[in-house]
């Protein structure tokens, strides 16, 4: 069945089931088991250096012989003066001293860097490289496809959905406002509902469209391919799985989640996202003025949240969720998605 | 095939296809033309009085010998205090003068004028009843109930769904993030996209589930059925069809929209509700912690919204939109149904 559908094709997988770039949070057994069993899996490369992308390359390379990705953040550079810096450090002061750590300063995020990912991931012959945040210049597009590389861009409106396709992409992720993690907005700002943003991407487009946002099992592949997807993108469900890195904290939080706990904040990260609310967020939203922009805020939280996880601190965590908890499973990669494929119609 | 389908069987229709209780913008002939097709027409009853009621039932008893429905607004009470209507008549002072509008004030809305509006129904042998904005007592749904008459309740998450259950309530619609007009939740606030929505609810409730929100053609309805759901209601794919008396500004407007253009705002009827953002909107909301509670706003802007129909004023009107208004057709209500079925899938 694969051979009619579009994106199986494209990706050359059997199921066009994408498992999404959680940055942070993958694993290579978690990429590799959705690809042996015929979906795709992604390594979230979005806050990895040169080291760690090359040694997860090698690793999933060694678990798998199939068809996988790698997901990357096109870099931003936004304005922001050394007393915003400086404030958004001493309202994050209690944290620092709650977990012993350094007042952390803003990285360097240069289009060099990211052009040297890009390089690896050349020579390490990944199949396929997926953006967020935005498109990467169209030399870089270009240099990805003459290496035999398939592009995957992001986007959440007709309107990204289309420059994606304009900058010759070969496929685009469109993402509902049900989307767990960080928004993929990147020129338009408002967040729409799956059911409304696929057929009116499909009624404009013709790269094949990859829809994600609250899907979790067999019922959300078949609605999305209905309304005129040819695959799927699933984030919260695998971010459950064993084999997923994400802390046990964060895992058990969705499993007692609802679907009206989660949020859009950007106090976390600096960019809109979609999490279980928590004190983190209540009490950083108490300063919204002062948030700098992504990726600088994040810089300044990455360390404590990654403390509070060590220490079981769930409401000092990030928890990234989509708005389906309730269909979260607790079980390895390889029973996650053998279930779902077991109940998916033909497409 | 309506006999293998919970709505169809339960509402007596061919097709599981709601037409919405728009208040303000049904007509009979739209209600009419919907259930001559099939579907289930809706009086959008909300904001009638009984005369207005009755004479919209006698008008479609002569129009269809086929089911239809009465939507009703479950009334509400909030506290509000002299000094913060006078606030806002005061805020709504230069739309009252450009209208030539006197002052109005805020209406009285009794349970005792609803229940009146129920012996209507039954007295009319109405043979469905929807509510919005709320449960109503048990022994109003039992009154109804034994005298044959289906009720259908609405919610906006698993929570509200349940409720609606447990009320004995004979079906229920679930509202998507993605439905324009009036938010439905009545004890929930956030709002969850249908994706991520109908699987949970189907889940927990047992009575059938009718999705609203961002449904527009038969890929929604082919979607709605593969996460769950057993029908759906549409309410913005019918606003635009001639029969309705939606102003044209109105239709107009939708035409010209693109899913990015809606926005949920408070400031018109002091109730969340989804529309295409105007002037009306960004005006109002530079008084937001002045908004009165729903009825009350809606009380003091009724009459300036229907002048500014009048006068084309499409920056001063409530423009209610779901957010895929690109897929909105400009046709008869009987040439957009039977576009619609003519593609649904078995069911």
């Amino acid at each position: 069945m694969s051979n009619q559908n579009p994106i199986c094709n494209l990706l050359n997988i059997d199921y066009p089931i994408i498992q999404a770039g959680m940055a942070g949070s993958t694993t290579p057994e978690l990429v590799a088991a959705i690809s042996n069993e015929g979906g795709l899996g992604t390594i979230g490369a979005g806050y990895m250096n040169h080291e760690q992308l090359l040694t997860e390359i090698n690793e999933v390379h060694q678990l798998t012989q199939n068809s996988f990705a790698v997901n990357l953040f096109v870099p931003e550079h936004p304005d922001v003066d050394e007393s915003a810096i400086k404030l958004m450090q001493s309202i994050l002061e209690p944290y620092y001293s709650k977990y012993n750590l350094n007042v952390p300063d803003i990285k360097s995020h240069t289009y060099e860097s990211f052009e040297q990912m890009i390089d690896i991931i050349i020579e390490k012959h990944v199949p396929i490289v997926s953006f967020t945040f935005g498109i990467p210049d169209n030399k870089m597009i270009s240099k990805l496809q003459s290496n035999d590389i398939k592009v995957i861009g992001s986007a959440a409106s007709v309107e990204e959905a289309f420059l994606c396709e304009q900058a010759k992409m070969d496929a685009v992720v469109i993402q509902g406002y049900e989307a767990g993690g960080h928004r993929a907005n990147f020129k338009t700002t408002n967040n729409i509902g799956l059911f409304a943003l696929i057929p009116q991407v499909a009624d404009v487009i013709n790269i094949p469209i990859i829809a994600a946002g609250g899907i979790m099992d067999h019922r959300g592949i078949n609605a999305a391919l209905a309304l005129g997807a040819s695959g799927v993108q699933m984030g919260t469900a695998f971010l459950t799985s064993k084999e997923s890195k994400a802390p046990v904290i964060h895992k058990e939080a969705i499993f007692n989640a609802s679907e009206t706990d989660t949020v859009l904040t950007k106090a976390i990260s600096g960019k809109e996202a979609r999490g279980i609310k928590n004190l983190l967020i209540s009490q950083l939203e108490k300063f919204n003025d002062d948030i700098l922009p992504y990726p600088y805020q994040n810089d300044l939280t990455s360390s404590l949240r990654k403390q509070a996880a060590l220490h079981y601190q769930v409401e000092d965590l990030h928890l990234w969720c989509g708005q389906a908890p309730r269909l979260a499973k607790n079980n390895t990669a390889k029973e996650i998605f053998s279930e779902i494929i077991k109940n998916v119609s033909a497409y």
